[in-house]
Order: C-alpha cells, then sequence, then structure tokens
C-alpha cells in the first residue's frame, strides 16, 4: 500500500478538524496563543512494548506516555504528530493500531495534526504532543523543604503485568490491564488546577528514579514512606511476600504524578481524594526511602531492606 | 551511557535558551501567538539514507526535510524534537551527530526543545519541527488556471549523488554532497515573502509526484517543460546520454519548492532570481510533461519519450 493511500485510509479520521490547516499539507497549522508544551516520546517494539502486544496497546500506550509529560508540565493535551516505522502495512493491524489512537484520543482531548509513515525493520512509534497550559508551568525545580509529596494514584500494577506477561507470575487481568493500557489519572489532574502546585513529574521511569529527578532539580531531598505509597492490593501482597518493594518504587509505566505541594495544600488535596501523601520534601540532596522507619535500599536488583 | 548522560552530555547545548521551559523537564514550553506550523518526517537507515553516511550527513539531512516542509508552507523554522533510535551509544557517532544538527539548526534558524532516546536494532531519526506562519499558509491547494508554475532551484543531483554512493556512476563530488548534505533555497525563500504565492509543495518525493500532488489539491492539470528545469550540468549530460529524465523528473530529495503564482507574479519572481518558470497550470487534472514539444512519460521505470 503507497503511504498516501495508507493516510487517507487510516490516518485520515484521526485528523484534526478545528485548525487552519489540516493534515495532508506539507505541514498542518495551527493557531496559538499563550504558552504551549511539547514533548516526544519514542517505543520500539521489543523494548516498550512486547512484540506480539495487541496494536490497539501500542497505540494507546504510544499516546498516553506523551499525554502524561503533558499532564505532568500543567499542560492540557491539543494535538500531535505520529511517525511510525513499520515490518509491512498489515491491514488488521493497521486498523487496530488506529481504533487505540482513536479511542486515546478521545480520552486524551487531542487530535491527529500530521505524521510520516515509513518503511523499516523494527516497529517503532513516536509521537510529539503538543498541549495548552492552564496556568504557570509545573515544573521539576520547585520542590522546597517541608513540602508534602504526593502521588495521583497506584503504583507498581504495569511492572507486575509485565511479569505475567512474561509468565513469571499468573495472578490476574487487572495487572496485565495496567501494563498493555495504562490508565492516566485525567480527573484528579483536571480538578488540581485549583491548587498550587510547587513541582511535578511523571514518574513512568520508576517512582524512585523520578523522584532523584525531582530532587537534583530543585536542590532538596525527598524522603519517601513505602507504607504509605498507594498500591493495588495485588501488588502489596507480592511485594509483602517477596520483602521486595522494587515493583511500586522502581517498576515504572505507571503514569501517575509525583507531586510537592506546601503542607496545608496537601491536606486540602488529600481531603479531596485527588493524591495522597508519600513523603516529604527535606533539607538535603536524594531520595531516601523509609519501611515503617526501616530504611530500604536499592539490592540485588530490587529495593528492599538492609 | 545512561540516557540523562547521554543528554546531558551531546543534545543540552543545542537546546533553545528563549523559551519558557528548556529541556529537560517533562516538557518543553515555548511561547506562541499567532500561525504556527507542524511536520514530522523520520529518516531510517538503509531506507533513507545509506547504512554508512556520515552522522554529520544524516542528523543535517534530518532537520533539512523537515525545514523543507515549513519553508513549504511559508512558516520560518524555529524549534524542533528529536527522537533518535540507536543500535549502540557510540560516543564517536553521537558527537559526529550532533556537529550535524548544530550546523544544521544555525543553517535553518531553530533549536532543539527536546526529545527522546531509545535502543533499537536500526539507526532511525524522527524530527517534528515547529514553525512560525510568516503569512498566509501557501497551501498545496491553490494553483489556478494560467498559473506558472515555478522551482526555486536544480533537481536531479541528489538522486545521481545516490547512484554515485552505491557505485553505479563516477561523476563528481557535487552530486554526493547534494545527496548526504541537501541545501535547502533559503535565500530565495527569504525573498519570496514579499509575493503572492497560490500554492506551494516541496518536491522531495520527486518533482512529478509532488506536483501530481498540488494538481489533485487544486484540482487543476499542471504542464511541465523538461528543457526549462533547471539541473545541474552533470544532471543535464547524464540525462541526455541516458535520454532518460527519471533523474530530475523522479529522483526525489532535492528539497525544492514548486510554486504556483500569477503569470505577472511570475516574471517578477524570475527577474528577482529567486525561481525560474518550468511550467503552467491549466485546467484539467494530472501532470503532462513536454521535452521539446514531445510528451515525455514513465516507461520501464524511468520517465522517457513515448
Amino acid at each position: 500500500m503507497h503511504e498516501f493511500e495508507l493516510i487517507e485510509r487510516f490516518f485520515a479520521p484521526l485528523a484534526c478538524r478545528n485548525v487552519s490547516v489540516p493534515l495532508g499539507d506539507d505541514a498542518a497549522v495551527i493557531e496559538c496563543s499563550g504558552s504551549m508544551a511539547v514533548c516526544t516520546d519514542t517505543l520500539v517494539a521489543g523494548r516498550h512494548f512486547l512484540p506480539d502486544a495487541p496494536a490497539e496497546a501500542v497505540a494507546w500506550k504510544a499516546l498516553a506516555v506523551n499525554v502524561s509529560d503533558l499532564l505532568a508540565m500543567n499542560a492540557t493535551p491539543r494535538h500531535y504528530t505520529l511517525a511510525l516505522t513499520l515490518p509491512q502495512a498489515d491491514d488488521a493491524w493497521l486498523a487496530g493500531f488506529v481504533r487505540g489512537l482513536d479511542e486515546a484520543q478521545h480520552a486524551f482531548g487531542c487530535c491527529l495534526l500530521g505524521g510520516d509513515t515509513t518503511g523499516g525493520q523494527t516497529l517503532t512509534v513516536t509521537i510529539t504532543a503538543l498541549g495548552e497550559l492552564r496556568g504557570v508551568p509545573w515544573r521539576r525545580a520547585g520542590a522546597q523543604p517541608r513540602d508534602a509529596l504526593m502521588l495521583t494514584g497506584p503504583v507498581g500494577a504495569a511492572a507486575l503485568g509485565l511479569k505475567q506477561l512474561l509468565g513469571e507470575v499468573c495472578l490476574n487481568e487487572e495487572m496485565v490491564a495496567a501494563q498493555l493500557k495504562p490508565r492516566l489519572p485525567l480527573d484528579a489532574w483536571q480538578a488540581l488546577a485549583d491548587y498550587p502546585v510547587h513541582a511535578a513529574i511523571d514518574i513512568s521511569d520508576g517512582l524512585v528514579q523520578d523522584a532523584g529527578h525531582m530532587a537534583a532539580a530543585s536542590g532538596v531531598g525527598l524522603r519517601l514512606y513505602v507504607e504509605k505509597i498507594p498500591m493495588q492490593k495485588g501488588v502489596a501482597d507480592w511485594c509483602a511476600r517477596q520483602h521486595d518493594w522494587s515493583l511500586p518504587l522502581a517498576g515504572g509505566e505507571d503514569y501517575q504524578l509525583l507531586l510537592s505541594v506546601a503542607a496545608q495544600t496537601a491536606a486540602r488535596i488529600e481531603a479531596a481524594g485527588l493524591a495522597v501523601p508519600i513523603g516529604e520534601v527535606i533539607e538535603g540532596e536524594g531520595v531516601s526511602v523509609l519501611h515503617h522507619g526501616q530504611p530500604v535500599s536499592l539490592a540485588n536488583g530490587g529495593f528492599q531492606h538492609f
């Protein structure tokens, strides 16, 4: 199938309509005023998703990982471009991919501006997302000593879902769904517009690693309490059995937001059910993790008690 | 090398400085007002460049192909994002790649907003470029019967350069340079701001094919005269010897602009030395090609006389 036919058949229905020049010209043209957030993320088959992952799930995740970065910046998703490298143009796969994108763009409130489809050995999906700032940017640098650290939702399920897909554990479909089709904390994010946020980061690379980025950018230390970190029951049970908290601390791919807010703001955010406190900002540097008062540390490839 | 180290070492020097939030956060933030053009293009090793192409050339071309699309839309290049999939993080290759990008972004007047670096089997470079419209968009749809068709520069050299790199011909370095490091008609494009352009397209997929897109979008026919098409002497000589005009007509990768303008505008543009007339817009559809009055047609894989 020729690229132009492929675009017409599969991607044209996803195109933004309320723009000055839609998909199909040398470039799309949008009207903008104010601050715009821009981010790019790539998913490579065999690295970021299993080679046999359903096409719908690959599409959903490719858009979700980018939208998550926009949310972390305090930007409302508006538009995205898609660069797709395909080993072959398989109709059924493409139809599934477009269904997944369609569902995702409706869920996230954005539409397709343009893209490029190329042949290549390895299925690769790159999305660049554009969002409209709805207030001040939520930078990584901005966490202040005595701030509360809050998390918008449970972590660890995506990593446990991957173990299940790899046949390492057998649990339930909830974990697999968290891996294949990660949910974003959209409702909480909408409501968070009303609260002053000092710093925010998307924790898709793993809670402790991304907390480390916030600590470094802000010039502070962060302290996390494992027993306060929200996790699905299946994750909590698995960690308790293994005496290993690596899944919620470092599993990654959870697409929740870590927020640093003043203590009084945290109380209001918690009361509104938008996020839960999981730690605090302190003078110093780095990230320390405690479990019921005991230091937890990265050892033997996992986060365990000393 | 870890991704964060790689970004810090290689890509941070390319980052935009005069933006609200530069590279290094979840997303970059730019301030914008008015119309913005957005486009994406991917280069895959072995498809869009030879696997042994110099890193500098790959970088230059990846940005050039995107900037060419912005120019074709009448947009001034401002920002870009980079998604790079690398088989291995080779220091010397990366240093060359960054040199190429640095040179290109200075030549084209844009800077790096953000990106993503991933591992993967096949070297793949995706750039998304953002540009500021400097007037009305130059759409593909807009060519009118009796318009003159103009080309901003010579075509055919990139395709001949590829033949030379593949060892099929032995000519001179000019052709190889056109393939490896295509020049954009930046000076002509700057001056064209003062002229009313009815329609424009970047002819990177080949003159006749892209002319066909303009014809279809505009609902008109286009007629091209081979003897008027500007080409390097080496290209013209090669075509005359082979009795085959495929290189300038369909070789592609030349990154010139095809413009449709009123006849009186064309005379002024030609007098100013910004582009040369190569044909005209007629009632009808499709693209017809004549060489000294004789129809030229695609046959045996090339454009030849009947």
